[in-house]
């Protein structure tokens, strides 16, 4: 299962089952759990001084598609999906089925939660701080430095079911409350409270999460999502779901 | 012609004089017209069972640029050309001379006419519909979630020699009329008529676009572009365009 | 110090201690000065007929990383870094240090001075100029074209010591000052006086950037940073900056 063009060091942890696509290389700081895959082109486990010579931790059952760099130091749990030409570096902490979009780039020093879902082309800076269920969307940015450049770093904060639409830029120190939504092309320069839909440059109050509808030909609102929205959540997450909107 | 580390199953088709670079891998459901290249660093027909079974079809004279992963089940007309590191998914249709550049992301399922130009870096969302001639700038997202996360999909539908410049977000279900300019950083949440300019966020009719003058010292409009630009187009096309004008 | 993977043009000329990783291509017209490292998987010294037969200079003590492009046809002074899948296109002369990260963009026919550094995900467009120690933000586009698409080009000039933050756009033509701080997610249609402060779409003046207070519990003012930002500058450098603010 390993491609006989792989380069893979004799000191990285392989579980059972392991796929390694061709002309990929695994460095030796590598603990990839069970069942996992890595595409063609990637580079695991990429050396840095700054993991402190910790290794990346891939969970079991995960998939990293081709041209994708993870750097040593940083950990994920099981079900890691990336999509092609993925960017991590170190000591970054993921939890469950983390999904993260084709040319993603998370800068380091992240936190971020279980069933995060991240779509394509997304910038996540260091001492960023996600919960659970987040989405953000493509192109946006999640900023830290309060007056570039400078050494100060204010992460943001984006917590449970929070959604941050396309093309929007969070700024520094800025948290984003559980199931809000950030309109897309919006810059957020203030703390958003949890359930409210903010917009524009900067970003303003514009309604609560509730006032939208679902344009499905149902009368129903579209916030939170979790009512209507379960493609790709476990059984007994949307089991939970199901149970608190009935 | 083709590389010796070139990975080329035997199940692809490939016309005469196909050039296939180093580390270069062609899936199976792949077939390549006459004298196409593909670079370096490539994967083509990348497999997903979301293409139900259909191949990748890449038109005769191509070039495929490296490190691009082009998925199976999409089908590009004669004279394809990529910049490198192109993302592009399955069931997607595109015209003759389609160019997309560097970091392009075609999110598939979207129809795409004939001498389209995408510059660098654009993401375009499933279900876009993108007419003839149409021009796309960097960091353009073409949306198509209207309250995202969710299952509806509101692809947006652009029309032939309309162009949206650099960094602007096109709203879910919006269309951008023929020939019409959307001005770089906006964000577009209405309908753009024929011919207008818009331009903020969000944006709004600034002009015609005929009010703009061409910046080269005549007097000209700088729009209908076809008036003045027509490097890269065919003669047959540059002499429907003269006899427009004349 | 040639990984037995890496694919090394006879007629390319590099230096002592040259390292090359696996899978990297060294196209024919590349020079490469003493001590200096090339990750995997890239295409170094692409060939392009709009180089002029000019080669690709790359200064001694560089670091290119993995996935990365660049083109014959430009030269950059010592101590180059990159990230990972950069692409830097023909004629570009950078002086010495000069930093890009992860997936930026130029486009060629640029000036940068030195000591420049871009963050991950710029789009530097053709002829942009770029003076000394100028700092550019994730998802920053210099655009060139007054009415895209057409030939005309009027590419941004960046003077000394100025920072564009996240997301901003700089439209064809305009001058951002020396020192000037533009704010994220701005679209910067005229040219900014030097140590002013602007943002917005369309971007105004917002204040003096000596109106700024660093966040780091100090009364001192956030600019001129290089007051107080010194990492990754020479001793030399330092020294100057030092001495100015005593």
């Amino acid at each position: 299962m390993i491609h006989e063009t792989a380069i893979v060091s004799g000191h990285a942890k392989l579980g059972r089952n392991v796929v390694i696509g061709p002309y990929t290389i695994i460095h030796p700081e590598t603990i990839i759990g069970d069942d996992t895959e890595i595409g063609s082109n990637c580079e695991i486990g990429y050396p840095t001084p700054s993991a402190d010579g910790e290794p990346l931790v891939l969970g079991a059952s995960s998939l990293v598609r081709s041209h994708s760099v993870l750097y040593q130091g940083s950990t994920f749990g099981a079900e890691l999906v990336t999509g092609h030409r993925v960017t991590i570096r170190e000591k970054t902490k993921a939890g469950a089925n983390f999904q993260v979009g084709t040319l993603g780039d998370i800068q380091g020093n992240c936190v971020i939660g279980d069933y995060v879902r991240f779509h394509s082309n997304v910038h996540i800076g260091q001492h960023s701080w996600i919960g659970n269920f987040v989405w953000i969307f493509p192109y946006v940015v999640l900023t830290n430095d309060p007056h570039p450049p400078s050494s100060v770093m204010m992460g943001v904060r984006i917590e449970d079911f929070a959604a941050i639409a396309t093309s929007s830029v969070v700024l520094p120190g800025v948290t984003v409350g559980a199931g809000a939504l950030v309109a897309a092309q919006s810059s957020v320069s203030k703390n958003v409270e949890p359930g409210k839909v903010v917009g524009g440059v900067p970003a303003k109050v514009l309604c609560d999460t509730t006032d939208i509808s679902l344009k499905d030909g149902s009368d129903m609102s579209a916030y939170p999502w979790r009512r209507h929205f379960h493609r790709g959540y476990p059984a007994h997450v949307v089991s939970e779901w199901e149970k608190e909107f009935n």
